[in-house]
């Protein structure tokens, strides 16, 4: 057994397919994002425009939030030092998950050292709770739900992308007596569409399902206090589990799910993945407190961010660049393979100091490698200018395909 | 189905069994912990002593680390806003894993959100790449162990804790020509003992097997630059893949693996829960980069911890208490009964001003029940005094058997 052989050949693989990552070494600048500075390949620090960070709203940025972090930081110090169960349980994460549940409307809500963990440990514990439960997954679900999904061993029945009706074909051909669970995304953040929630939730009632949606990308950039789709539809009250993270638009790190108390108190009981992990350090909830709260009074980051995001469509459309179609604030641009969309991305970073990362499978299927633009709204008209012409002339220079 | 009265009893099984957890809702002190509050059951917080947190060496508090937090705060920001492969890849990251690398004489190391997933997406990861590999496991090993054992779909074989005649009995019945991964910890941390280490780096050698150490429980505590119970015992060159945590000794939050950089590359490239998640905020980074530098040429810390557990240890044997065989810096107290510990925990509480959680089942083995002090370099022997009498006044109050 020649394990550096096997290892070595592993990592070929991805060379050969033209999906070997290489991880951009950036520093972004406090007060200026989407400045920031790359490390990797020059000469000293260069400065560069970030395009793709899902910190949606610069909150990251937001002084409520690095002043509730320092406050945190002087009081108690950096590390939890133990799990919730022993010795990491602060005040902090007492009153985060009390906002949490009051932002979704539910009674309760679990904090996650990150999305992935919440999606992986909530989906696993929920549904092998439930003797014989079938799982019925949106076959574009992040890799976090598929994971919690695989893990609970239960059986699962995958639909076309949110489609209602193969969904209801489904449920409608599985035992009645089966517990059910419907797990979806509201915004699908690699191709930038919505989920029928409502549809899903009729469904849910009609065939006795509980339903799982995932939020991450949604919450803190829409309804008016920054609940996600299901608030901007009026949904929440409707679904069993909603999962959001505090890592994208509200700026800092962590995931949590909101729920009835006895859900809640379920996989807080039983998640592996919830119970034998050092908690949150007490200065990342302290920043996402700060940050959950400002974004429930004030609109005015969602409004500029769903802006810019709509500044930047248009453009990228005049220009005849191949965007694809997106109700959301995400801006992907479809090349369609995995060589050319990091050569892109290369030279994007090389000769124009903008960076933004390549898309290729496993995130997404192959022969639909993109490019995925985030413009928040400290993106300037400026900088969307620049983006376009500069897509435009490698665009040509690499002879890819133009819009339709 | 009636979802709600499943998770009901879900519930109602662990009142009956006596294991429902209560968080112990507190904040601690910086600069004089172990001096903390406790908020749930009082009127205020009331002032506690924390005699249970996994900050061993009150990193969590040291000024090197709250000042490079409070650096990079301002410098960068809050979270990184992204994957390590979008967006989310900073300088701190790369350096920080230079660092976790050189501390282990290895050739690469790899951050992930926590211990947890370190543990969990590195064994389920590397033992999949192995077609048909074998996974012999301590029978102790952390849950997050087996969660990735587990998940990497491979046959497992559980062997008799720490015992070597048992693993090679094993190995040898073994096919030959199968891969084989030997996972263990350093030090067991609820039951205080020490792996043999260069035994089973003997048989991995004879049996060509590769080896998988946690030192999460030793990372920082043991060695001449903090490198684990691996260092101390000149073996770090003969463990395949060594894991650790930032959120214990380090004092902050996150884990990693360091190894050969083939290794590095393949989990990089291959573990969904590394790959599909926002990176480690920068600040938990930068703070964690300072602790380990200083643990690294600091030593004095891991003698006034060590020199805290052995007075500790000495005292409670003094006064007749149960105190467990403790090779190691913890010191376990054997209940042997969910309900007792966790009413010495709560009269602790509540009468005494002292925080020790109550260790039951899942955590430990039914009947094995147990309080887990850690005594820090911050502990004093008045602190260590008043805790003996207390816990004596309590085991006699309870009628708990005292030591053989």
């Amino acid at each position: 057994m020649d394990y550096q052989r096997i290892f070595t050949q592993a990592i070929d693989r991805l060379h050969a397919e033209g999906r070997y990552r290489v991880f951009i070494d950036i520093l972004r600048d406090k007060g200026s994002f989407p400045n920031a500075h790359c490390f990797a390949g020059h000469n000293g620090p260069k400065p560069i425009t970030v395009w793709c960070s899902n910190d949606y709203l610069s909150m990251g940025q937001h002084p409520d939030v690095i002043g509730a972090m320092e406050q945190a930081l002087h009081e108690v110090g950096a590390g939890s030092g133990g799990t919730r169960n022993i010795g990491g349980n602060t005040h902090y994460h007492v009153e985060l998950e009390a906002e949490l549940a009051d932002l979704h409307g539910k009674e309760g809500a679990l904090l996650f050292t990150s999305g992935y963990v919440s999606n992986e440990a909530t989906l696993a514990t929920i549904a092998r709770i439930l003797p014989g439960c079938i799982i019925f997954s949106d076959e574009l679900n992040h890799a976090s739900m598929i994971a919690g999904i695989r893990h609970s061993g239960c059986e699962k029945q995958i639909f076309r992308h949110n489609d209602v009706a193969h969904l209801e074909e489904l449920l409608a051909a599985a035992d009645p007596a089966a517990p059910k669970l419907i797990a979806f995304e509201s915004v699908y953040s690699m191709d930038a569409d919505i989920a029928p929630i409502a549809e899903f939730c009729d469904l849910a009632d009609k065939y006795n399902a509980i339903t799982y949606l995932d939020e991450v990308h949604a919450v803190g950039m829409y309804g008016a206090r920054g609940g996600g789709i299901s608030e901007r539809e009026g949904l929440a009250h409707r679904l069993t589990i909603i999962e959001g993270t505090l890592g994208k638009a509200f700026g800092v790190m962590g995931g949590y799910v909101a729920a009835d108390k006895v859900i809640i108190d379920v996989i807080r009981s039983y998640a592996p993945g919830f119970i034998f992990t050092t908690s949150l350090a007490p200065v990342l909830v302290a920043g996402a407190l700060a940050s959950v709260r400002h974004l429930k009074a004030s609109s005015v980051e969602r409004e500029g961010q769903q802006a810019s995001a709509a500044k930047l469509k248009a453009m990228f459309a005049e220009a005849g660049l191949p965007v694809m179609p997106s109700t959301t604030h995400i801006v992907p641009l479809m090349v369609g393979d995995p060589v050319k969309a990091k050569r892109v991305s290369d030279i994007l970073l090389a000769e124009y100091g903008v960076y933004v990362q390549p898309i290729n499978f496993p995130t997404v299927p192959r022969g639909t490698e993109r490019l995925r633009f985030t413009p928040g709204p400290t993106h300037s008209e400026e900088m969307m200018r620049e983006l376009t012409a500069a897509l435009v002339e490698i665009w040509s220079r690499m002879e890819i395909q133009l819009a339709a």
